[in-house]
């Protein structure tokens, strides 16, 4: 049984607080094993990639065969049947259309003192894509990691992702393929980051590395981070559903279930102002439960982690959703968009009955890569943003400098550090001479 | 003697690679120390940051004065000459103004499905900024750190300077007052970024730390990244001048020498068209660098890792500097602009030969916490983006989930998630029925 949890009660502020500090994930400390890993496809290249990967996936490859040919790649994605194509396709068309809408604009002005100012935005050269093997190799997950980068016009996509026992998932395969990979290398684990952070005789080094993986896989980005630029580090999905009576309580049970389902560690909440309905969500969700395939997770994810929290009102729930800053956040109201100025801490949000979340997983355009554990406290889902950087550009004038310039010499002396100082002053002292 | 290159020598592509591959940097692994010093402030709050500014500080600290009091504060800002307040608040200013171009926007729009999408920026709730102590305790690095805070509208700034001996700099003090910081707490090290990551009975913890510190402040900023937002680790500064002979020499050395004058590990690099006028800076720096109070210093960085590259023409200097990706770039041609859209990797760029990089350090505008170590390659400086996050909203209409939808069921059974397609197809059943 999940959590009930109600404002009015007087021990609510420790439960709810309990409940914010759950630790849902063990995170194994698997740093030496994978500086270890690092070090050796650093030292040995390809090598220690083929050995790993023979170790680690039980698949021997070569030099020559740690890339998919374009054949290979052809032949895997013409085994996926015809309507999960079109469904894929429809799904990168509208993440693409999505996510053009991001793309920076450069900025360019001048200001009272003359100085020309302004910055240009430019993608990084080489994006490397993780996905992972096994059960959570998602071609969705595919998608949301390669079409920001494709939009933001990245002009080298690269993608590792393990094939354990020789294992393929033709279905990512095509997302790779839609989203214009023009690599993809069958290694996994932090050997496949540390080929991608280093590089190696058979996979080019990359400047940025984005995807969800294993612990082993999180500590690798954490430790090749500032060599390449790496996306979050994720932790298991989460929902927040904010929920009043003028709901389907099965709708809301399946929304739900659809985070539980990912993960025993995942997390779902419903927050309502309806007791009754809180309960009947609950009963259905119990309904639901023994009909699901993956019910052994999702019944111990929601008994572990789940949560029905009554409240007085609309606004004391907005409050606590923001104390939680859920990765995905449904607002089912009977007026959505009142609520909406009232969350400040959500990575995504969907708005009213008709958005079930999983709508957003696939279809709905916005990203699914978000920020977990509540770190949408401070950090976004991924976009375009990730796959470009801003360089600012300024430019005095002789006038510009004679305005400003002083100041600038008086807080370099006040640094000590004279050359700063002597660098504007010999300027400063040829406007002068002009004069 | 720094390193001399001409792009017309048989070995410059194997002296160049080596020039880029230099390790400016040891960086020892302080790892487990820190690991150590974050666990214990977890684990005893107070006692334990108190414990070891005594020990690393040598100053004798309670939970009362672990924070500058308000008279405090003004008792320092009061001790500031008039000429550095006002240089200050000058930079203040124009900081401000810049970073005020920077505040994204808002989008929400509708699509052909009937869907409308978009997503909210909101500020952090929180952000800590670190300043070091000692020599690198430099007021305008809180001004580049505070002021985008600020500009973002983050309702609370706090900020941790270690005082060693109880030293303060009371124009530190003045900026982080300028730039709207609302607590100060004498403290350093990792202990003052565990503090600020995970809170204590005296310091609220924050939502995202920045700013620069020593090999521990960056492990510890490495460790708490995710339970907070970091950013960028930083490295020794670098400047990259690309320059024709219709240059001062001495003005160009000067500007080599200003990145030089940093830090032993800084790095200086002159790229001209013009083998005489390369002469002619480096001429000039060997008569500058005797005149220097910070001679060991710059002479040791420009000896060891400065370089002076000969090139046939312009767009070789371009695509060479896009190899470095220099943290600043000064471009001091006949026609800057024109060389502008070659470059595509820098953190900065500096436009003509009015343009000192020591303006961008104080008062230009940008900021000056900048990518190092070829990290322009994929992350941006400093900026209003880095205190502010983004929520992405959707809301589908009935005949939006009823276009749409089918595909999301799809990919979610392709995907083995049953209770993700099931929450798309209890809302098509009812819109089926009401048909």
């Amino acid at each position: 049984m999940p959590v009930f949890l109600s404002t009015t009660e007087a021990d609510f502020e420790a439960r709810f607080a309990a409940l914010l500090s759950m630790k849902r994930e063990e995170s194994a400390d698997v740093d030496d094993t994978v500086r270890a890993i690092i070090d050796d496809v650093r030292a040995r290249g390809d090598a220690a990639v083929i050995e790993l990967t023979a170790k680690f996936d039980r698949l021997e490859l070569t030099p020559e065969t740690l890339a998919f040919s374009d054949d290979e790649i052809e032949a895997e994605c013409a085994r996926v049947p015809p309507e999960e194509r079109q469904a894929l396709e429809i799904a990168a068309d509208r993440i693409r259309s999505y996510h053009a809408h991001q793309f920076p604009e450069d900025e360019q002005w001048s200001d009272a003192a003359g100085a020309t100012l302004g910055w240009r935005w430019t993608p990084v050269a080489a994006a490397g894509l993780y996905v992972p093997g096994g059960l959570a190799s998602y071609p969705s997950s595919m998608l949301m990691n390669a079409v920001p980068a494709q939009v933001a016009g990245v002009p080298r996509l690269a993608m590792c992702a393990p094939t354990p026992d020789g294992q393929v998932n033709p279905l990512v395969l095509l997302a790779a393929k839609l989203s214009g990979v023009g690599e993809v290398y069958r290694i996994g684990g932090a050997q496949a980051i540390a080929a991608m952070a280093y590089g190696t005789e058979s996979i080019p080094g990359v400047d940025k590395i984005t995807g969800p993986g294993n612990a082993f896989v999180a500590a690798a980005k954490r430790r090749v981070f500032g060599r390449v630029g790496i996306d979050m580090i994720a932790g298991p999905s989460e929902i927040l559903v904010i929920a009043d009576k003028h709901n389907e309580p099965d709708w809301v049970a399946l929304d739900l279930l659809s985070q539980a389902e990912h993960d025993e560690s995942a997390q779902s909440i419903l927050i309502t102002d309806d007791a009754a309905f809180g309960q009947a969500v609950a009963d259905a969700v119990e309904a639901r439960l023994p009909t699901l395939a993956r019910r052994a997770i999702a019944g111990a994810s929601w008994r572990d982690f789940g949560a029905v929290i009554v409240v007085r009102d609309l606004a004391e729930a907005a409050a606590l959703s923001d104390r939680v800053a859920p990765e995905h956040l449904e607002i089912c109201t009977e007026d959505p968009e009142a609520l909406l100025p009232e969350i400040t801490h959500a990575g995504a949000i969907f708005l009213g009955q008709w958005t079930p979340e999983a709508i957003g997983d696939y279809v709905g355009g916005p990203n699914h890569v978000l920020p977990t554990a509540r770190s949408a406290r401070f950090s976004s889902g991924l976009s375009v943003l990730d796959f470009v950087k801003r360089t600012t550009v300024a430019q005095m004038t002789p006038q510009a400098l004679r305005a400003i310039g002083p100041a600038a010499e008086t807080l370099a002396q006040s640094e000590s550090l004279q050359a700063h100082g002597l660098s504007v002053r010999a300027r400063l002292d040829r406007l002068n001479e002009g004069v």
